[in-house]
């Protein structure tokens, strides 16, 4: 089945929701401690735009990535679990296909 | 005279340069200042995001308020003695018309 047809169960949208939050939560935790860190080395006026260009830029990235739409959540959650904002046991109650689907994106 | 067309003498040039520069400054470092405060202060995800908007803001004004041309600088001194950026003591050196129509714009 293609990935983008899959149909969640209630209870597997319930996962999904968590999940996605979860790694959205993560994410920004890591963010405002980049942001943290990043404030207190600013040592030039240029520095302020870098911190800008930064923000900027993770803005889109995460805009592009946390696309909560059923037909794109495979996609979504293999990008999170190639890059460690879940890891597989948080998503052992979706359905095999499920699960086999998103480690395939997340190689 | 047109204050676009006022003829900048080198020694007004220099001076101009480093009124603009000392402004510039000032204001960086009230941005500096806000952002080390915003950055304590953010609670929330969403507060990442208003930060962003701050700073995409600011450096928005900063780039069309700081335009060294001499055709804008009266302009730009007035706005910048408006808003207690430079003070009159700065321009103290320049001529009489240029000092007359920068506290005029700044009105």
């Amino acid at each position: 089945m293609n990935i983008r047809d899959m149909k969640w169960t209630p209870n597997e949208k319930k996962i999904a929701r968590k999940v996605f939050d979860l790694a959205y939560n993560l994410e920004m935790e890591e963010i405002r401690k980049a942001l943290r860190e990043k404030v207190q080395n600013i040592e030039s006026n240029e520095g302020v735009w870098q911190l800008e260009n930064y923000l900027s830029d993770r803005r889109k990235i995460i805009d592009r990535k946390y696309d909560y739409r059923y037909s794109m959540l495979i996609l979504v959650f293999g990008q999170l679990l190639n890059e460690g904002y879940l890891v597989e046991e948080d998503i052992l109650e979706l359905s095999e296909d499920k699960i086999s689907a998103i480690k395939n994106v997340a190689k």
